[in-house]
């Protein structure tokens, strides 16, 4: 497929607001994209289970400080004697955001001066407590519903996603119909830019610090077209942007109520695809119940 | 049923010692009992599918002090301007065994004096860094199995266990058979006690501090016998557990390799259950993958 | 001394009002009394040591949970190996104010309807990252100054403050007077109430919660009037301070620019008092210079 | 002066074992070289104080990752309501050890081969709960005595130390001899290096990972030949310490109970220094009590 012109900066503009569904699921709605996903749909996500095969998706928890992780996950260790036994028991801290940890973005995630999910205010809304709109405790029943990969590496032939060459909304449209996938309202689309690639070839570098290579702000008009519920990615929106707007594809969080899983470990699922012979799953993310959480950590697990 | 005598002490060393599954999966396994959920226990799981419902088993992030939750979980929030727009980021910290967190137990969480699941020494195996035996990260592709609830309420017709008639083996027994389930190797069991009741009924108490109602060491066996690879309850052990002994049910970890969630929020499952006029559900548990850890908060999932 | 009444309310309010500091260092002055201590009156303080004993005035460093410690501090240890050696560290986690830990307020700690220290809006001054008027990193140079003791116990031949006779300014006075002690602008004034003592005769409860003995807002005047820098003290305000205001004696940090030091470990104090024959010494307070930080967990140094 | 021969390996193995003070104050003693900071040492230290100018020698807490801060320390806000005011309250979480925060080492973090102070078993002592012997707590009532400045880059005429030309204890003893200092047992040595010169020459780097410039392991029998209680320097141990050894100026940790402080500011110190005409001074350093603790974050303080 030959070049497109990328869009220029009213028209990124205009899918952020011109197209964004605040109010379609009413002023107050806190659930966003994910009421796309039914319970008919969570039903006909369980009808892919066939082999029992599942895959996690998430990345090891990021203990490990460095240029890729300048807030390291905490992990502290004690045992506690009981009588003629015991018990091993820990503490996790995590300030989960970035480029490390496999997470779950809330609605009240990110906002740009238009706003929050639904028109809201952040100065209102985010307080010490936690966020009083679009935490992730509305997500609390999870996220189960079908997921399809959309795989970089294997359609271009290239181990990964280059900064010069970002991943386009056409692009994706493209590898879905050479996959005969047809995507439909409250899918998850999981897209694999071959992250463990760029790192290998990259060595004295990590993921994460400017610039990065990722999803072109293209994308969103493929994320609203197709009405998908949750974006499961590896790599994450290209850095710069290239628009001189705070957000690109995290947009999506705010305007279209779209549930992003950062930092996903997409290699395994790619595998499992090529070895299941199949694209579509049944996906499952269970975010920890945090009232006013902007977010979480998750483990989200495929299953063929 | 009229009452049983409670097994001796010998007995319930006997069900810990006697009957445990070292070795069943090789000495050096760290995946225990649920080495009993194949690939095919799966897919049948999720082929109890049917109307879409989940329900979550999980219980809010504990982040309010008190004498239930003596070393609450923290939540700190913080947000960060970018360009005309922002974000909202937040850090959880939680020391999430006992009482008041939704967690999964890992297989070096317990032992007694004769050591930890298959055997192995704690002294050796918990370090500084994370257990180098049973961490949480072998269950990382997450424990996805059929899952039963046996409700105590429903069948004693008393709204919750108390603290002067535990939960015993032979009556999971009974419940299953009354209700028409039959277990089998690989099988989740929830055990619904009636936590809210029993709160509801003590305002002055908080569960979780000595002396609390739960499951008597008698249950043991029924893990056993069953082949149950995970036991998700609301109550625990039956405190003091009476044997003089550090762990009764709480055994079934070191003994058997069972996984266990602690603390799960089973009324509302128990609604569902009644709603949906059945007891079995597909169960899905997504543990963070932490190395070493010793366990996970989770949000398990029960889908009918 | 027969009993006084007690001020009114409005009396109360005055205090905090209308004989506040603000302006009196400027405007913008993020120091407030501990302006009144100069280099001149450290030197001064310096010179009364003689024996060269030193008295550490804070409580250990509270990781127990408990009633009275309702989010305990955290210490996690870790061994890493170095070589044929190694070495050992540890994380400290605190959320220092409250009961438990002995610590300094800064001027951006409280505030009332009429706003933080020097009339600034805590709304404005209080970030995510911080207060950004009154962190603790103004003091950073430490507080050195003279310190004088004030015996309740002692004076009153009774081993505590109790609930029904909280300590008035009248008393702080007579017991200054008893002494001998001149209280001079810029002194530090530690307050010893018998904490320990009240603890022992009341095993079953906590200092801290509610209701809880300690300083009347009489006591207020008695800070104004000898332009005290510093209140170090082991009982706080009488709670509930009777008079339906937010703060009664910690009022005297948005209203004078008085220094704090809540939960100090005064028995020791008192009894190095007794056997140095003096109720004066050098004080060290020398607060973790944390930018925008409200306080600092610290270990005031009484020098004889 | 000209140059002299490094020590060989076998000397330097000969600074920390046989001329260690293992023994010297009692085989359970947990002060070290503390002991040697007499009542009258620190009568006599507060008798250096004449104008009363305090300079702080601590860093600001490290809040910002960085190369230089992997861990960095955490600082979380939060406000609450209280009628109709309402006060402000922060967490502070740190892992003070490393490069970032200026620090007190107890005598428990450091040791080699042969053992911690006094010969103790770091497999022992270091235990989940904190360490079992020379914990920080064994120096609550501070450490106060006289502190002396050498200051390598006035002596030098350069800005800092550079990498190729550490720190000897020969030059120490010649800046001390230049200053006409006499250095007696109990004193504290602040050995500033210019590390702010360093930082400034070195914009692309950070004070920390190897290699870094600092005191040569020849500096060890200048501690123990003049009995040094405590150390405070802005650089460390040159890195690599060229010997093959764990430590090598840390080691006077272990070997002769020296007090070491970490990363101070000894900038301002310096400029003190220089207006006031005179290398000596009243020194204070007071740790948080924490039992078991292997240091603590510190303000130490330097009076005139």
């Amino acid at each position: 497929m030959g070049e497109r012109p990328v869009p220029e900066r009213r028209e990124v503009l205009g899918y952020l607001r011109e197209r964004r569904n605040w109010g379609r699921w009413g002023r107050d709605d806190q659930v966003g994209a994910v009421n796309l996903v039914t319970a008919r749909k969570r039903a006909a996500a369980a009808g892919l289970v066939r082999s029992g095969r599942t895959v996690s998706l998430s990345r090891e928890f990021p203990k490990t400080p460095g240029p890729g992780n300048p807030t390291p996950s905490q992990h502290w260790m004690k045992t506690v004697p009981r009588g003629t036994g015991g018990f091993a028991a820990d503490f996790y801290g995590t300030f989960y955001h970035g480029w490390a940890s496999t997470h779950l973005d809330a609605l009240c995630h990110t906002w740009d001066e238009q706003g929050m999910w639904n028109g809201r205010d952040p100065a209102r809304e985010i307080t010490f407590e936690g966020a009083t709109f679009g935490g992730v405790e509305h997500w609390r029943e999870g996220i189960v519903t079908r997921g399809v990969l959309l795989d970089l590496p294997r359609h271009r032939g290239e181990p990964y996603v280059r900064q010069d060459r970002p991943v386009h909304g056409w692009e994706l449209a493209e590898i879905a119909e050479a996959q005969g996938l047809r995507l439909e309202p409250g899918d998850a689309v999981a897209v694999y830019s071959g992250r463990e690639g760029w790192q290998a070839a990259h060595p004295d570098r990590a993921y994460g610090p400017e610039p990065r290579p990722g999803l072109h702000a293209s994308c969103l008009p493929f994320l609203r077209d197709h009405d998908v519920a949750a974006l499961v990615w590896d790599m994450m929106d290209l850095t710069p942007n290239g628009y001189d707007i705070p957000w690109s594809v995290h947009g999506a969080i705010f305007a279209y109520g779209v549930a992003l899983v950062d930092n996903a470990l997409l290699q395994p699922l790619a595998e499992a695809c090529r070895e299941e012979g199949r694209s579509e799953f049944m996906l499952v993310i269970a975010p920890l119940p945090v009232v006013g959480g902007t977010g979480s950590p998750v483990n989200p697990l495929a299953l063929f």
